[in-house]
């Protein structure tokens, strides 16, 4: 069954998971890489390089619990959906050019929708990337994105305000959030209008050595 | 030297402390007692009973991680601050009658401070509670139940505006937060207009089989 996954989402104590304000020289504002670099210390993040993404064949990096959970977010996907804010700083909309952060090969690696209210066309990149704009409910796509994914899991990649949209709809089957120790103030957080998810998901935290916290949210009941 | 702590003081996943609205009937608003049922389950918290409390004396209750943490409330104190949305409902300045949630014995057995903009005379309680009621500054009040003291520590009990003044202020040595795995959504929230917190303190996680994570903050630079 194909699943919907939040992996290696890292947001502060307060629940912010970029901050503000974001710029092409700032993607994540004022947060600047504080909330990924307990990612960047784990042999996942090593292996990125060389093209063998979430297998752990890097030689250098931490291979505990942080890369335990880092690897999942290369395991079994066939489709990502992000917003426009994960795909360029304000106002690419505007720039014709603009192909994304990730240079000529991104990281995806599959189709990856990209929610937008001003689609333009599909661009195709190197290495298996896809990226495909929609104007659409989250719903819709979700429907989009896993009839693009083979059979394979559909992960939502952020930012905030699209894994908040995708959990109040009741899409996510499950998300692991990273709760790293510092507390940025402003920026946009993931919490916001999601009174009662626990009602709907089993909630597990696993602190790590690195200070950061793993919260993992499990569906309770599986998706029909 | 006297220290300035915050203990068991409970969080939502979206950082409130309390839900809304708050009420006499409702004194944590929509999130119940839900922020609190890690501690009841405590023996701490069942040995509050027959006044030996921090002593785990109870012969009911866990004697886990829950129960080391809660009980440090009770060592070591020689002065309480809280807000005045702890000590009473909205409205409770307007009832010349009200003398806080806890009937004629309360918990605290040391002189009380209760900031509020409506101060009355002192109120001495049985078991070694005295509430003063005050309008001051967090240093003022913090001056103030520290001299009342006797070189013991000075809690502050809360609520989240209290605990957020305080922190905001740098005059906390050590806090205890206890985040638990629900999503409130609104209420009063902890974390606001604290932005580079952990500039001043070590943060640690400790989750426990109850399901909540014990957060502490401990200072980095001992106070002078």
């Amino acid at each position: 069954m194909s699943r919907t996954r939040v992996h290696n989402f890292s947001i502060s104590l307060d629940g912010f998971a970029t901050g503000e304000p974001q710029s092409l020289e700032a993607p994540f504002g004022h947060a600047g890489e504080r909330l990924h670099e307990w990612m960047f210390a784990t042999r996942f993040w090593a292996a990125q390089g060389d093209g063998s993404e979430g297998v752990g064949s890097g030689e250098v990096g931490s291979v505990g619990v942080d890369h335990a959970f880092a690897a999942q977010h290369g395991l079994g996907f066939g489709a990502e959906i992000m917003g426009a804010n994960k795909f360029g700083p304000p106002g690419w909309q505007d720039d014709p050019d603009w192909r994304g952060w990730w240079g000529p090969n991104p990281p995806f690696r599959t189709p990856t929708f990209v929610l937008t209210h001003r689609p333009r066309p599909p661009m195709e990149m190197e290495g298996g990337t896809t990226f495909y704009f929609l104007d659409a409910s989250p719903a819709d796509a979700l429907a989009a994105a896993r009839a693009a994914a083979g059979g394979q899991d559909v992960r939502i990649g952020g930012g905030a305000a699209v894994v908040r949209d995708f959990l109040a709809a009741g899409l996510v089957d499950h998300a692991h959030l990273v709760q790293v120790p510092i507390v940025l103030g402003r920026g946009s957080r993931v919490w916001d209008g999601l009174e009662g998810l626990e009602d709907g998901y089993a909630v597990e935290a696993v602190p790590s050595p690195s200070g950061v916290v793993h919260l993992t949210l499990t569906r309770r009941v599986p998706r029909a």
